[in-house]
This record gives structure tokens, sequence and C-alpha cells, in this order.
């Protein structure tokens, strides 16, 4: 986690949810008044965020106090207190839509995350996430995905190399592709190839790949795939994976699955800030 | 619209997921290749979002071309082609992404919106969405509210009071809150006073609110509120609201249906782009 | 009001006035010398903007101390101490002209607005600014409007709906205007329209517009206005009034008089700032 | 003139004036609806800002067309035409304000500063501005200067040493501030050195000052200073001189008059655009 | 690359360089005045950054044309001709400084990494640099020492573990270090492990590094290493190699050499702009 | 300087060093380690930028204890201690790398300096930088040179006027050059112009130049040159000085020497942090 970048986030979020000016709690409550409040689980799930909450209160006033009583990673049932919160009462009703808007959908990433990594029962293959992230919070939602279990896939185009159809295409084929990128890239630099078939799979481990995606394999192909393989790359699921199918494919014995749905349709945890 | 607004939402969003450079795109396809593609939903939906898609190549290079053959708010069956693509391949590569995340989300949030207006089955009632959006993307996601049959609740903190139940207790009440404020206020501002109960919902009235948040009522109780009102102020339904009650909710004669999940749990709308 | 908007403004204030350094005060004076000095008003006037000219040291230097001895919207007379100041001598001499210019400006417009607002002699009536605001400075300058004892017109193009000459022209009348602006926005909204004779007046009252903009109106035919409006809508007064004839306006019964000359035109309000 | 730096002002003013959209426009006028429109001065002054104005509308749209008649430094008389503008209705009503705001703003220190100069009917004295300026457009307000006929003094902190009575008095003395200066600074830059009296005139002199302010001497006085200095350094006029007292200010013999009211208590030059 | 980033990176060093304006060429040379000329090396050495030199003219005035006359990573021999300009006076002279900093910087790099690479003597050996660049130009820096025929470290703290002296220390030793990363880290991040000696090294590839620095080791030592590693993980030496041991370095058959100064020590290469 | 740039900078570098977060240390050393560690001289060199290598932790982290031991413009031997630093070890490795880049830059533009002042033998000459400077580092660059004993020629392109042999060519001449400059800028700007001849500079003399740049003289013309100018302007001796002629080159008598080398090719001066 970079927290300068963070802290960033969430000055353009409070940039953009205050505007000019809270007017309501400028004009209706004074500014000595004082309030306490907790931040409660409406809902079972898995909180993540917790850190970034506290940060939007220290960024509008610091002497804002938050105490949370779990970490991030903690499964939660409904009801369940999260934190105490207690200072003047401008900054935290200024602030709370938007820390609640940052903890629910980290939390909601977090939940999901953890039940597709439950529903595995695997102890080897990895739950991975994918570049299908909210524009801007990237950081933070694969920070949530990690709560929730799971690890991440590259961070950005330049992290890794990807080799996708439209590349192999355009490169005449898996061969050339790999051994292009081979020559252009640094030490640090893994090569993945994504393949559609057994066939694919075979050019792409012959020239040198490091980590296979098999695409929208059914399980048979992909338990075949992973046989050929044998070590010699990692490999890993991806396309049309969901709760239902997650456990089958991880008996494939492939190392990886990669889901995109754990960023891009997760829905927010139910989370509310109670004043006392 | 804002669109210079725009335009460094979608700035920044490729900066996070270009990075440094799109290594595999840089080292395995040729400067001049060229592409054709087209853009397909994947699911049945309401689509938003296609001149942020468009937008996203212009900004990587002007010579892409987008043409799009549906209109933000049509609703796309599974299969639709919604646009063609064309132009060099390298910026259509390294754009893809970042511009299917936006569409896809947009579409999402137009599609979730679609879906209640439909169920609504009313001449009367509006459906508006709230400030629980995605930090930094509200511009874009009040847009697909809109684009999906929905109007927007107020943009931020400064363009209309809300009155909630924190304010009411720290300012000793319904009508001392409502007074400050209207006093504070310009005249093109609207004061809106969130209610509990029916005493509540009484006071407000006999303040001045102009509008009324019906929170959390069952729907007799809030149908009796829209006869208590008669017109003297806007009623907003609010709490607890999805597709299988929603019908009933507008039914009680509110004017205005407010849901935070337009924005933060709509799953996304499954979009991909396919190359010729 | 926002403060980290605030925070930008005088840290890009700061930026253009220091550039790369004050070569005078770093060449001069020791870094370890400490200085006290009295800010005081060297004309009759109305402050505002105490907070904003303590919070330049502060940003410059947080062991700069600043005490005020008024309060913004106070009304102060020539020769009187507003502030001490004490603490390291170099950022008090590198921030003094930023937080002049911004405390100068301020209260200028803080006491044109007082001298209107006395002028008008109206229990009813309310004075309130334009958009006629120096491009960056819109959030401090309407401040001061405030402190003055004015109130505000929108704050920009996204939170009041205001159908001018141009507006009507191209949509092709009032009705057609504001009908279409009815239809699109949410409900917090209000619609303005700007009317030139009385015959426009009844067709925008008709239509539902929520305040009508009388334009350059002399005083009878505004009497008139009120009177066909009869409060089925608010009134604003606009166009040629100063000094001379805010009174007579006022005197028509209109309920809103708004001057663009608050803020385009308000001279500086002399205040400096005294070493001890 | 530095128009990357520019180009940030005017977005900055857009994103403030136009916020998330300019509801008005958007709704009531059809996207392809075209206008033309002239600019026109509502009382007589000097332009300046004219490259400024048309700017604003090739950043909202670079299809708008605005041809000036006038140059920037002109004086033009109530009911000139300034320019003509056509092109679609959307980005002229977005950008109107801001680009009449910056005009504006710009023109009225034009005017002002041409008054100051022809008032000084002097081939010798200059006129020149101060720091005095407001906060963020700076580099608009002492182009306008130049339009009107004045000169600059220094821009900012870093480029010219301005030594103080504070320095001077913390730095024990004219003579250790001026040498310490001396020895730090390169050999671009100049010295000038504040005076209230002439024996710290003398003392100024012989310490090697490039430049000296006459801080609020009265005209015999000064004229005696330009005596004393003769020619061994310029002197410049500050302090208390409006068009009153300017051209018994010039007649002293000295060679630059700066005013800060130039800037910071210019009255807006009223100019319009009227639609054709 | 990442041109939006380079945009963002030319503005900044514009805006540093060209402060309000640029004086002299504002004030004596014409407008309308248009020159040509022709980019010079005033040395032997390898060129890099003529695009970004290019886009220095391009952001100030898109008329001003640059032909290049030879490419990126091209060898160019002391009064070679790289490029012809023609176009407005003013832009070529006002961008001028800006782009042959960055073009005599990046040169400079590509110069000293193509003698490295040419000294080493090698097949087998690629030359890397290191974080060790100049703050705010790393993309670029790394660039040009692809155009010197060197490849790249990781770009930054995220994209490869990198387990060193301190890490090692504060983790318990090289084992905990590389288990508890190794359980962190997604699928596509390598580990690399700095060891010292060789009791170290097969430790770190005991623990699994996918690549070992072997730091400040004597080359028979490092022929040791080689011989260790046998193919189970990267080589990589670093510390104290420049032009007079990099080739026996090499000759130990180490897979990878890196050196800072390629970046931290590189003199700018002799290249000026001759106008006809 | 201006610390709040200086802030902008180094918040810069960080971001580009860490990206989304530095996963050795986040995943291999608990957050509650702490670490004590010296910042070493690795050899002879003068130190420049402690104040700005103690603020990279400052602003990761405040706990961070960073003491100097000598002072920037000192001159420290090989294996000097030059700080202590303890604290939390996770920012301290976080910023370990950018804290050094900035320091051993600008410590060996410090050095190379030194070496040029020394090396001149002069009590009149004085060494100053030129604007052949890092792109978005001048000011840090700048102070390193007044650290090494040099000072600084102009910031940027408006703080002085510079006419250089295209400006004079596209002017007509020196004489019309100086004159157009001499009338457009303020009395705090001084105006230099190039001469390669003496022919030139009589000219440049006679039109009133303030400071006159011998370009590329040999010595005895440089030596004749100083005479005619006989004190009427400032003398700077430029192109193609270095360690070997700059002591010849003092002799002449010039005033100033300027040199690019001092910042565009100074090697780092070697510094290291070693953790106890």
């Amino acid at each position: 986690m970079n927290w300068m970048e963070i802290d960033r986030i969430i000055q353009n979020a409070l940039a953009e949810d205050i505007g000019p000016g809270d007017l309501t709690t400028e004009l209706t409550i004074e500014p000595g008044h004082r309030s306490s409040a907790r931040l409660i689980a409406k809902a079972d799930g898995v909180v993540a965020g917790l850190p970034v909450f506290t940060r939007v209160f220290a960024l509008l006033d610091p002497t804002v106090s938050v105490a949370p009583s779990v970490s991030d990673g903690d499964a939660v049932a409904e009801g369940s207190v999260l934190a105490a919160l207690s200072g003047p009462t401008h900054p935290i009703l200024s602030g709370e839509r938007v820390a609640l808007n940052l903890l629910q959908r980290m939390s909601g990433i977090a939940t999901i995350t953890r039940s597709c990594v439950d529903a595995m029962q695997s102890d080897h293959t990895r739950l991975v996430d994918t570049r299908k992230t909210t524009p801007g919070l990237r950081m933070l939602e694969k920070y949530a995905v990690r709560m929730g279990g799971g690890t991440n896939h590259r961070y950005n185009l330049a992290d890794c190399v990807l080799i996708k159809d439209n590349h192999i295409r355009a490169a005449g084929g898996i061969t050339p592709a790999v051994t292009r990128a081979r020559s252009g890239i640094g030490h640090t630099v893994k090569i993945e190839v994504e393949v559609e078939t057994l066939t694919q799979l075979e050019e792409a481990i012959g020239a040198g790949a490091d980590i296979v995606m098999l695409d929208n394999m059914d399980a048979p192909t992909m338990t075949k795939a992973v046989e050929i393989v044998d070590g010699k790359a990692v490999t890993e699921a991806s396309g049309n994976i969901d709760l239902s199918n997650i456990k089958e494919t991880a008996a494939t014995g492939v190392d990886v699955i990669s889901m995109g749905a754990l960023t891009h349709s997760a829905p927010a945890l139910d989370i509310s800030l109670k004043f006392d």
C-alpha cells in the first residue's frame, strides 16, 4: 500500500462529495458540538478498509478519534461493532459518506473473495483478481482481495507480459510473440500466455512461457492441461468461473484461478454509522 | 456532463492501468499494425457510457475510430454489436481494459436502474440515486442512472440541504434545524428533512421542508404520510427498497424512491471487445 | 466551506508569489529571527477571511501564531487591530503578501455587500451574488458575501436551472424550455426563468418556474410583477442595480436582488501588517 | 505569457463554474443547435484578454469560432463590437461566464492603467504594478497592466531583492542588508531598497542599491530624493498615489511609479455577449 | 512508454523553464517570424529521446515541424545532423532548452550503456539498470538504457521482491524472508535475494529465490557462485562494476550485470541546435 | 528555497519509486520493527541536500528521526558519517532510495562546483550555473550550486533578458534587439547580450546591455573584452570552460564564469545508508 496515493484518492473523493461545503452541517450544528458513534456491520461479511475509513477523518480533522475493534480480514457477523468514533460532529458528518463508501466497497470485495476461497476447498490453488477493477481504486481493491484471502494478478500492463489472443494473432503466433517479449524484458518480468487449446498450450510451454492462462476450458481439458504442463509453468484458470464451479475448477489441479467478478461485481457490504 | 472532468478521470485510469508502459503490446506487435474489432454485449442490459468508451481511445490516439451502433440508454440483447472499432492496434489494446471497465460499470448501473424503473409500474413515482457512489466516479454513475431511466438526487453536500437524524438531534429538533438552514441558504437551494415517524413528518411540513424523506417506513405508514403531506412537499421513500418491494412502495403514491444499491451494488454488464 | 479546497487555493497562491524562493528574506534575515506584528485596518469596512489569512501562515510554518481580535462579519473602523501575529520572521514575511491579498479582497467584498444590505432598508428582500466571481476564488468570494450579510445565488451551472433569453430562443419558448428542464432534473433542483416582460413572466409562472428573474425592469413594472407572481414563485430583481437605486428596488417587494458588482468590482479593503 | 499555464487557469475556472454539468443548456437546447453572437463593450475602456477569451471556447470545443475585431491594448467606446462568435450553442453558453469573467477583469485593469498613464503626462516616468494581484491570476493581471501602457514590477519573491523596513530592522540596517543580499544573489538580480527618509536614501545609495523605493514621500521630498540619487539608481515612487496626485508625483522626476490599486481595486469593464 | 505521463513530465519541465513567459523571445522577435534549424551532435554517442525532443515542440506549438534523420538507438558521430526543424521562431526558441536538456541526458545514458555493453564482449550476459535514476525521470531513463542496448531491472518497489541485507536481518534470515514473501505475492512476481557469501547463496537457492544478486563478489567467487546456482535461478552481479572490470565480470558467466552509474552518473551527450 | 514545491518533488519521486507499495518490506518485516542507521560518505566531496534527505522520511512517517552531523556545504571525507537515523524500519527502507537519489545528485553538483571554484583561484570572478539542469529538479540543483560555492544565473526565461545569436539575427541586430527589450521590461529586469566578437561587444555596450556574455572567446580576446567593457557592464565568460582552463579564464578578469557541466554532467557523490 502507498499511503500518499491513498490520501490522494481520499482527498479527491472528499472534494467530489463535499463540493464547496456541507451546507446542512454548517448551518444546523454548532461548530463546537461533539458526538460519538459506532460503526456497525448490517450483514455478515469480511471487513477491509478500516485504516482507509480512519484516514478519511484524519484528513478532515485530526482530532476525530476512530478506535477499531476488529481488523481488516476479520469475518464479522451482522450487528458487530467494527469501530467507535468520537470527536467534533462537523467532520464526522461531513466525512461519513466518503468513509463508508470506501469501506463498504472494500469489504464487499473481501467478502466475495473469502466466499470463493472457502468454496475452492483447496490447499493448492490460489484465487487471484484481474485488472477489471474500478478505475482509480485499483490499489484499494487489490488490497481488499488480499484481505479476503486471495492474492493479486499483475498490477498493471507494465509489470508482467500477458500475451493474449490478439497479441498472438498480430505477432504471427505464440512462439514469435514469446520470443520477442523475452528479448525485450528484464530478468524480473514473467511471461504469461493465454491458450484456448491443448495445442496452443504445448506451443506456449515450448516457447518458454512462465505462466499459462487456460482460457474458458472445461474441467476435463483443464485437468489434461495441468498434466501436460507438469510443473514447467504456472497454470491459471480463467473465464466463466463462479461460486458454482470454482470447487470443480480447483480440483483440476490448476495453480491459480482468476476471477474478474471479485472486483467488478461485488455488492457493497452493508455497514452504517450509528450515533450515540 | 463535464468532459474536461471526464478526461481527467480517464487519464487517471489510464495512468493506473498502463503504468510505465504496456510491455506486451510494445514488445510483441509492430507499431504500424492495424486492427478492427467489434464491441459486443455478452448479456442483456441497458448501455451507458459509449461516449466515455470512445473518449478513452481518442485520448490515447485520435486516429482510432469508434463507430457506435447503439446509443446510451438503449436496451440491448446478448450478442448485440454495440460499436465497431478500427485503427492502430497498439492504442486499441492498451486502452481496451480501461474503456471496458468504465463502460461495463456504467452499463451495469443503467441496467439495474431500468429494471427497477420498470418494476415500479408507476407514471408518477421517480427513481433516484444517492451519494452512495464509487469515490471518483460520481459524475459518470449519476449519468448512468439517468440513462437507465432514473433521475438524480443531490450531487454533493453543497447543492441541497438534507437534514438527517443526527443533524436533528444536534440542532435540538426539526424546527430549529430547518429554521437555521433556511436563514443561511440562498433562494435556489431546497431543504429536505428525513423523518421516521408521522409526528416528525408533521413537524417537518410545519417547519417548511421542501422535501421529506420517509425513512424505512412500511407501505401503510407511507401511504398515510403521502396523505398528510398532501402536495405541500415532495415525498421521498428511502431505506430497504429493492426489486421485491419497489412496486408496492411506488403504489403508496410517493413522488420519489431513492435506492443506494443502484450505484453501490450494481454488477458490471458483461461486454467484450472481439477482434476481427 | 471546504478547507481542503481552500488549502489548494492558498498553496497555488504561495507557489505563484514565492516562486523558487523569497530571496530577500532568505539572504538578509537569520533563520532564527522572530517577530511580532499587528494586523490593522487602514479604512472602515467589514472583515472577511481571517481564518484564511491565518491558514496561509499555518501552511508555511505551523509555529507562526495568529490571534484574531475580531471575527469575520464584524464591522471595523480605520485603525482597528484585527489580529496579533508572532513567530519566526521568515514565514511571516514570505506569506504576508498572499495572506493580505486574500484578506483584503474578501473584506472588500464583505464591505460593499454590507453597504448594499444596509441601503436596502428592507426586512423582506435579500441580497445575493452572481457567478461573476474571480476565476478560482468563487468559494471564498461567496463566503465573503455571506459575511457581508448577503446570501448566495447558485454556486455553479449544475446546482440550479437558470433559463435565460438564449436558452428560451434556442428551445422555442419559455414553456418548452421549462418542460424539458423539469423532466430531466432531480427533485432537489429548482428552475429559474429570466423574464424581460410581464407577458414572459406570466408564461414562466404558468410553466411552473420556481424562481423568476425580473431582468432590467423599472420599479413600477417590477411592483406589478411581484403582484402577478403573488407568492407562486420567488422573485429576483437583476440588472443595473447599485447603491443609488437598491432601496427603490427593494421597495417593489421582490424577494431577492442579485448584484454582480458585489464580486466583480469590489475594491480591496486597505489592511496592513505592522511589525512591532 | 505562458499559454500552458493559462490553459491550467482556464480549466480550473471552467471546472469551478460548470461543476458536474451545465444543466440548463444540456436539458433545454438540442446538441446540434448553433448560434452566432457579438461581444460588445458596454462602457468605454481598454481591452485586454481577447486571446484568453478565445482560448476558453477553444478548450471547450475547437469548432467554436471567435473572430476579434479589435486587439488587446485598443481603446474602445461603449457599444463597440469586440468580436464575433459562431458555432455550436452548447459550448458558447457553457463557457460564456468564465470567458467574460476573465476578459472583464483584465480589461478593467487595462482601463485603469491607461487612465493613470495618461494622467501622468510624462515622457520619462513609467507606471508599474505590484504583487497586490489576485491570487492565481498574476500572469494575466500583469499582462493586462502592460496592455494598459504600464510595465511590470517583479513577478515574484525570487526575481528581485526588495529590502523593506522589516528586512532592514531584522538585518540591523540598510548597509548590512544590502551587503548580505549582494553576496548571495547572482549577477542577473537587482537589489531594491525601500526608504522613508533622505538619510535612509543616502545609505541605500552608498550601499549600492540598484533601485530605491521612495515610500510615502511628499512631492518636495521626492524631488530632492531624485536630485540626491542623480542617476546612480532607479527611483520608484510608492504609496498613496492615485489619479489625483499622479501627475504631481511624476513631475518630481522619479523613474517609476508603482500602484497596487491597478490590480487590487480595478472595477471590471462591462462587456457582454449578445446572441444574434 | 506511457506518452500521457511523458507529456506531464514535459509540461512540468516547460513550466519550470518558461515561468510566466520567455521575455527575450517575446520582446525581441516578431510573432510571425519563422526559422529553420538543425540538431547536431557535438560528440560521438548513441542517441535516445528524439520522440521526446519532438514532443516538446508539439506541445508548445503543433505547427513546428521536426524531421529526425536518425533513430533512437543509433550511434552517431560528432557533427552528425540528428534532425531538421522548421516553423515559427517563438516556440522553437522557448522550447529549445527543455528539449535539449531531455535529449542530452537520455543520449548520455544510452551512450554510456552502449559502451558498457560493448565492453562486456558477451553473448550471454545482459546489462541492466537500477533504481538509482533521476527522481521524476525514471521512465525516460530506463528507456534510454534500452536504447543503449541494456535491459531494465524492476521499475519500482511493487513489481519484484528484492530481499536485501536489511530485510534479511529484520526477517531473521533468508529462508523466513523468502517464505513470507512467497506466501504474500501473486504468481506474476519474482523474488530476488541479495547474497554476499556462497553460504548465503546456497540458502537463497534452497529457499526458492528466482534471482540471486551476487553483491560485491570478486570474479573467482562469482564464477563459483554461477556453478553453484547451475541454472536454478537467474544470477545478477552487482556492486563496483565499471568499464574497467565489466568484461571480467561477464566472463564469470553471470546472467545479468546491474550498474547504477548508467543513470546516476552519465554525463550529458553534447548536442546543439544550429539555426540556419 | 520553496519547501512546498520541494514537497511536491519528493512526493512525485516517492510515487514513482514506491508505486502501489513496497512489496518486499511489507511482506518480510513486521510493521513494528525499528532500526537505526548511519548515512556515510563513500567518497570525498561536498554535501548538499541533507534537509531534503530528511524531508523524504518526514513525509513518509514523521516518527523517523534524522540527525545530521554535518551541514550542507561542508566538505566531507570518505567514511564520514553524515547523519544518524532511527525509527520504524518500514518507512526507512521504503524511502531510502529516493532520499539517496536526491542527496547523491545534489552532493555531486556541490562537489564539482567546489572543485571549479577552488580551481579558479580568484577573489573576483564568480562561478555560476546555467539552465542546463535536470527537468523538474532545477530548484534543488541551483541550491546545490550555491552550496558548492557558486551563485546562480537566471532561474527561468522570465527573470532576465538574455539576447542570443538567434534573437539578434531575428531582430535585425544587437541594437534593435536591446532597444525593443528595454522598452518592454520592467525596471527590475536586466538585459544580457551574448557576443562572439569584440565588434559585437562594442555594439552591446553601446546599446546599454547590463551584462555581456563572452561566448567561446580565447583568453587573450577575453582579456581585451574586459578592458573594453571597463566596468560599464558585467562580463560573463561562457563556452568550453572546464577544470583545465578555468583558472586561465578567471585570470582574464571576467566577473562571472558560467558552466553547464555543473548540472548536466556531475556524477553522483557516492553516499550510502548503513543499518546498525
